[in-house]
C-alpha cells in the first residue's frame, strides 16, 4: 500500500471548543503503532442522534461533549463514534485484521482477557479506565498519545473511535470485522443506535413472549427498542414520543400503542399503569432525564417491574428513588451498548441484518455529504431526525 | 371449644397513640369471620428488631409506626409482626387451618388467585391494598372492620397479624401451617426476619458460588443475609455495622471480614472497592437510610453488580442514583419478605429448622416477660439486642 507507515493528510470535522460549530479541517493522521489499526473511512457513514429524544447507549453522544454543561470536555477533538470503513493498514501485533477488511470501530472494547471479558454478565472492558465518565475516556491511544495532529496541535480522539475523519486510527480491541459483502451503508448502525436499543431488550431486559413494555423516546435507539420487544413477543408495546409524527413508523416497526405527553391530561406514567393494570414489564428510558427516568420507573408493575436506563442527559441530575419503591419489587438497572460484547457480537448482528432478521432501513431518515455536518446537527438539535447519514 | 364463637378476653399491648410506651391492657377478639383464623397466642414468642442498624424486609416495623414521622399512622393499635401460635377457631370456609394447628401469622399473604400469586416472578399478593405504604395495610379485616375492641373503641390491627395479643385474627391466607413437632420458640423468627435477609440472597439477588457480598446492618435481617451467603458458596462475605460487639456473631455465621465504618479514615465504600478489586458482586442494604443505600450502591462492582435494598427507614428520603451509574451495568433493586411466596414456603424453611439446615437460634439475643415489651423496644432502640423474645 502506498500509505503505509506514512502519515496520511485527509479530512477531518474538528471540534476546537464547545458550543461551536465543527469545523472541516486538513488533519494528519499517525500510521498504526502497536495493536492499532488505521481505517479508511472515505465510505464512511455518521449517524447523528436526534436530540428533543437523546437516546444513546453509554451516552455516546457527539454532542454532549459540545455541549458547555459537560463536565470533563476536552479540546481540540474528533468526535464521531457511529461508522464503518476499511482497514488501510495495520500496526504490529494486529493479528485479526489485514489491509480491505470491513469494519465497524467500536466505542466499547472487548479485549478478551479482562476480568469482564471473562465474564458473561457484562459487555464492559477493563481497557476502559473512566467508568464514572466513560465519554472522557479513550481520548487518547494507549500510549498516551493521539494519531492526530492539524495545524501543528495534536487533536484528541473520542471514544477510541472518531469517526468524523476520512482516516482514523484505532485499538485492534476496539474494532469488529465484517464479512466482504456487508453493507457498510447500513450496519455502521450497529456501531451505536441500534445495537444499543435493541440489545437493551434482548440481552439486558429480556423480554418475555406476552409481556407489556413501554419505551420512552422514539428516536433511533428507542425504536431500535421496539424492534427488540417486537422480536421478544411482546404483546404491548407502548411507545412514547413528544413528537407524534414519530408513531407511523414505531407502529410499523412493532408499537401498538402510541402515546404523546403533551396531549394528555395526566402524567404519562397514570396514563400507562392504568392501560396496563398496575403498570408494564419493562420500560426502557430511551430519552434522557430525571424527569423521563421518574416516568418509566412509575410506569413498571410492582411485583417484578424492571426499568432499564439507556439514555443519558448532559445534565445527569439523577433519580431519587425510594427504598419503599424497590422494596415493592421494581428493578432498575441499565446498559451500555446493549450489553453486547462489541467484537463478537456486531459480526453477527451484520449477518443478521443481511439475512434480513434486522431492520437497519428503516433507522436512516437522512442522508448528507460529510462538509454539512454541522448541518446534520441542526437537525438533531431541532428533533428533526432519526440517524442522518453523512457520507464523504 | 369452650371458646368457639364467642368474643374472647384476654391480655394485649396497645399503642394508643405515637411516640408513647405501648400499654398492656384487656382486650376483646370477636370470632374468626369468613376466611379468617382466631390464633392463640399464649406461647407466643415476639421478636423486636434492633434500630442502631435498622433492618426489615416490607419495613415491617413495629417500631416505625409509633414514629411521628411516620406517615399515616393509624391508632389505636395492636402492633407485632413476628409470632408464632397455635389456632382456636376458624371462621366459616377456611380449609386448610383447624384448631390445634400450629401456625404463624404471615404480613405478606399468599391467596394464591391474584396475577401476582399466579407468578413466580413475585411473593406480593393482590390482597396488599397499598403498595406505596404496606405499613398503612391490612389495618382492618377484608370487611373493613376490626376483630379488636378495647374499652369500648375499636383497634386496629396491624399487618393483618397483630401479634402483641393473646390471641389474634388473621385472614387465612395470611397464615402458614407448621408440622406438629415445630419449635414455635424459634420457628417464629420465619415470620420477618429470617425469612427477609435469607430469601433477600437466595430468592431475589440469587448469590452465586464464588462471589464476593457485602452486607450492610447486623441486626437480624443482615445476619441472616450473612447466613444466605455463605449457604450460597460466597467466597468473601464482608459484613458492616457501627456496633463491633456483631462481629464475633457474624463471623461464626459466615462472615470473612468485619467493618466498623466508625474506625475507618475513608468511607466505607471505598474501603470495599479497594479490598475486592473494583466492588462486591452483590451488597445487601440491611439498615435503612439514604447514606447506607448509597453505600451499598457504590459499593458493587460495575458490570454486574446487584444491589439489593431491604431496609426502609422512617424517613426513607431515598436515594438519588445517575444514569450513568446504572449505565455502566449495575443494579439496583428490592426485596419483602425476601422473595418468598409465604404460606406455602415458610413451612418449608420450617422444616428446614428442624432439619438443622438453618440457624435461628443465633438470632435471638434477649428474652422478656410479655408485660416487659416497653422495655424490649429500649433494648432495640439502644441497639443492644438482635431479636428479643417476649413470652407471655
Amino acid at each position: 500500500m502506498g500509505t503505509k507507515g506514512k502519515i496520511i493528510k485527509c479530512k477531518a470535522a474538528i471540534a476546537w471548543e464547545a458550543n461551536k460549530p465543527l469545523s472541516i479541517e486538513e488533519v494528519e493522521v499517525a500510521p498504526p503503532k502497536d495493536h492499532e489499526v488505521r481505517i479508511q473511512l472515505t465510505w464512511l457513514i455518521f449517524f447523528l442522534r436526534i436530540t428533543t429524544i437523546i437516546a444513546t447507549a453509554l451516552c455516546h453522544s457527539d454532542a454532549h461533549i459540545l455541549h458547555p454543561q459537560f463536565e470533563g470536555g476536552f479540546f481540540p477533538v474528533i468526535l464521531g463514534h457511529e461508522g464503518a470503513g476499511i482497514v488501510e493498514s495495520v500496526g504490529p501485533g494486529v493479528t485479526n485484521f489485514k489491509p480491505g477488511d470491513k469494519v465497524i470501530p467500536l466505542g466499547v472494547p472487548q479485549c478478551g482477557k479482562c476480568k469482564f471479558c471473562l465474564s458473561p454478565r457484562t459487555n464492559l472492558c477493563g481497557k476502559l479506565k473512566n467508568f464514572k465518565n466513560p465519554l472522557s475516556d479513550q481520548k487518547l491511544m494507549e500510549d498516551g498519545t493521539s494519531r492526530f495532529t492539524c495545524k501543528g496541535k495534536p487533536i484528541y480522539h473520542f471514544m477510541g473511535t472518531s469517526t468524523f475523519s476520512q482516516y482514523t486510527v484505532v485499538s485492534d480491541v476496539n474494532l469488529a470485522k465484517l464479512e466482504d459483502d456487508a453493507n457498510l451503508e447500513r450496519v455502521c448502525l450497529l456501531g451505536c443506535g441500534f445495537s444499543t436499543g435493541y440489545g437493551a431488550v434482548i440481552n439486558n431486559a429480556k423480554v418475555t413472549p406476552g409481556s407489556t413494555c413501554a419505551i420512552f423516546g422514539l428516536g433511533g435507539v428507542g425504536l431500535s427498542a421496539v424492534m427488540g420487544c417486537k422480536a421478544s413477543g411482546a404483546s404491548r408495546i407502548i411507545a412514547i414520543d413528544i413528537n407524534s409524527e414519530k408513531f407511523t413508523k414505531a407502529k410499523a416497526l412493532g408499537a401498538t400503542d402510541c402515546l404523546n405527553p403533551k396531549d394528555l391530561d395526566k402524567p404519562i406514567q397514570e396514563v400507562i399503569v392504568e392501560m396496563t393494570n398496575g403498570g408494564v414489564d419493562f420500560a426502557f428510558e430511551c430519552a434522557g432525564g430525571a424527569k423521563i427516568m421518574r416516568a418509566a420507573l412509575d410506569s413498571v408493575t410492582v411485583g417484578w417491574g424492571v426499568c432499564t436506563i439507556i439514555a443519558v442527559n448532559v445534565n445527569d441530575s439523577g433519580l431519587n428513588v425510594s427504598a419503599m419503591e424497590l422494596l415493592m419489587g421494581r428493578t432498575l438497572t441499565g446498559t451500555s451498548f446493549g450489553g453486547w460484547k462489541s467484537v463478537t457480537s456486531v459480526p453477527k448482528l451484520a449477518a443478521d441484518y443481511k439475512n434480513k432478521k434486522l431492520d437497519l432501513d428503516a433507522l436512516v431518515s437522512h442522508t448528507l455529504p460529510f462538509d454539512k455536518v454541522n448541518e446534520a446537527f441542526d437537525l438533531m438539535y431541532q428533533g428533526k431526525s432519526i440517524r442522518t447519514v453523512l457520507l464523504f
